[in-house]
């Protein structure tokens, strides 16, 4: 199995502090989560519907026709292999650690590369991923770029998969509006930006043959009932959604001047996440965690990312954990 | 896509009635469902944690060690069919409707067979796919037959998939206390007893190496966060299932009742359900959707599956509307 942030049950049993006393930055979920309020227990009885809405919402947040509601755009990541024969896939890394076992697992065969290789490797693969805003980087692909590559792997019948999962915040580097043609599968994880990982709910926005394929072999009630309520709620609320992105823009701002007042330079990263490259991740990591503060470290590149704190005493935790850490690294 | 019960919306929009007006008795889900109380904000948040403690949970509940927990048993028969080699496959009609397309899908030639034809397939085949209790007839198949039948398919390394939906009302003939040994899968779906089929909850029961291939192909958090949080304390309280047991049972016999009194012979069916072999199956559930009742009509078998009614007001309903057909019919 890859390894994942938020495990913050394994870490209480490696370094000892309860559960419940851990700040959990350890992944890129909104600390803002969308007030979920009451589901009505219909939801929870009764069999989910498909026509019940929820697509529809979902059409007109991302802009786009043809969509399939999945259990997380991880489901999505797991089966989309399945839908294309045997071949050649390039995924470009850094990236979510899923990408890859997902498709050499349904036996593509794999390579995985650098943003700057791709235009070398296009007339040979027969399909490309990539995850934009990166994923622990938080680099950003021009959409200039993004669509030149498409088009060439689309005119070999090729496809492009773009894994938008921390898009949200920042949607203007978003290829979903242009989804449609055959080729271009976008892949979006709303629990991130609306806060509520724990939901299950992802999309596959594609065109019409590959999400009724993928709708297929999802099989029928691939999403809850109370997942598909909220959805349907979230999704919509244009007036949360804006607040939410200024408050995100705000918070990650607020934490790159935390992490440079001690030292600690954040590069790149998203409204949802900040990126730190540095040679020490791993021991910055442990040294958090004596702390019950769970941050993830990467070993390529080598660098921590942050997650946002979200109440007052998070930021003074982390603040005073940061502190000391300077002490120890002076 | 194959159709299935619980679908008020299309009904409402093909026979002009509101939705919320609906009677819905098209699937075989309690209508006594354990009551789910206020989930903890975390639960919607965070990503969920595998080290939860619904597996231990699970483990007691079902009797066995060795489980995969999934959104819903119907991702579980999604994949089940990737997991092993393409050969020949049996799956023993009537039955729950998806069971042999995925098996199509992943390459298998499938046949369908009837219980009674069994024997002679039991050494020619790969894997053999039995629903007991039988949906939509709720024919059970003995504990004994069942063994005897895993018996000699294990002893050739050939699979037997016993889809368990809907046991829990009475597990007397349950094999999932008998798994642990390599060729035994027993798929579980509390929703249907729990009364909370939204909710997407599965459970696999098997052996060590195939759960562990099954999680992997899952892939990190297959089922959301709040469905873990009832799963945990749904499948822990003993004293409710007692309780909803006792109520099922009863519901059900008064339906055989009901049914019988209207001149509707019931054969068969379990506690949440009651199947009603009739030749004028379409008939009898277009008549009770007029008046806004949604029950299922099979073709093979001819029959009609009724689910429970809950409230007395819908007992009440369903008489009304019994009479009326049982007038036409005479």
């Amino acid at each position: 199995m890859v390894e994942h942030g938020g495990r913050v049950l394994a870490a209480a049993r490696k370094y000892g502090h309860a559960p419940e006393r851990w700040l959990d930055l350890s992944t890129g979920i909104s600390p803002f989560g969308w007030p979920v309020g009451e589901i009505p227990p219909e939801a929870w009885q009764r069999l989910p519907e498909q026509d019940d809405g929820l697509l529809e919402v979902a059409r007109e947040y991302y802009g786009t026709l043809h969509l399939a509601a999945a259990a997380g755009s991880q489901a999505v990541i797991g089966v989309l292999p399945e839908l294309r024969p045997r071949g050649s896939i390039a995924v470009v890394v850094p990236t979510y650690a899923e990408h890859a076992p997902a498709w050499a697992r349904a036996g593509h065969s794999v390579v995985e590369t650098l943003a700057g290789d791709v235009p070398a490797l296009l007339d040979r693969i027969d399909a490309l991923v990539v995850c934009n805003p990166g994923n622990p980087t938080g680099d950003r692909l021009p959409r200039e770029t993004l669509l030149a590559w498409n088009a060439r792997l689309a005119a070999r019948d090729r496809w492009f998969v773009v894994d938008e999962a921390f898009a949200d915040a920042d949607p203007s580097q978003s290829l979903a509006g242009g989804c449609g043609r055959t080729g271009l599968v976008v892949l979006r994880s709303p629990g991130k930006f609306f806060g509520l990982a724990g939901m299950r709910l992802g999309f596959a926005l594609g065109w019409p043959e590959l999400i009724g394929a993928l709708a297929e072999r999802l099989g029928p009630w691939p999403v809850s009932g109370p997942a598909r309520w909220i959805g349907r709620g979230a999704l919509a609320d244009r007036v949360w959604q804006a607040t939410a992105r200024e408050r995100l823009v705000k918070a990650s701002a607020r934490l790159v001047a935390l992490l440079g007042a001690h030292g600690l330079a954040a590069v790149g990263g998203t409204a949802l996440f900040v990126w730190v490259p540095t040679a020490r991740a791993a021991a910055l990591q442990a040294f958090l965690a004596e702390r019950a503060i769970l941050v993830r470290a990467f070993a390529r590149p080598a660098g921590v990312r942050f997650g946002l704190p979200g109440a007052p005493a998070d930021w003074e935790r982390l603040d005073g954990a940061l502190a000391a850490w300077r002490k120890t690294d002076a």
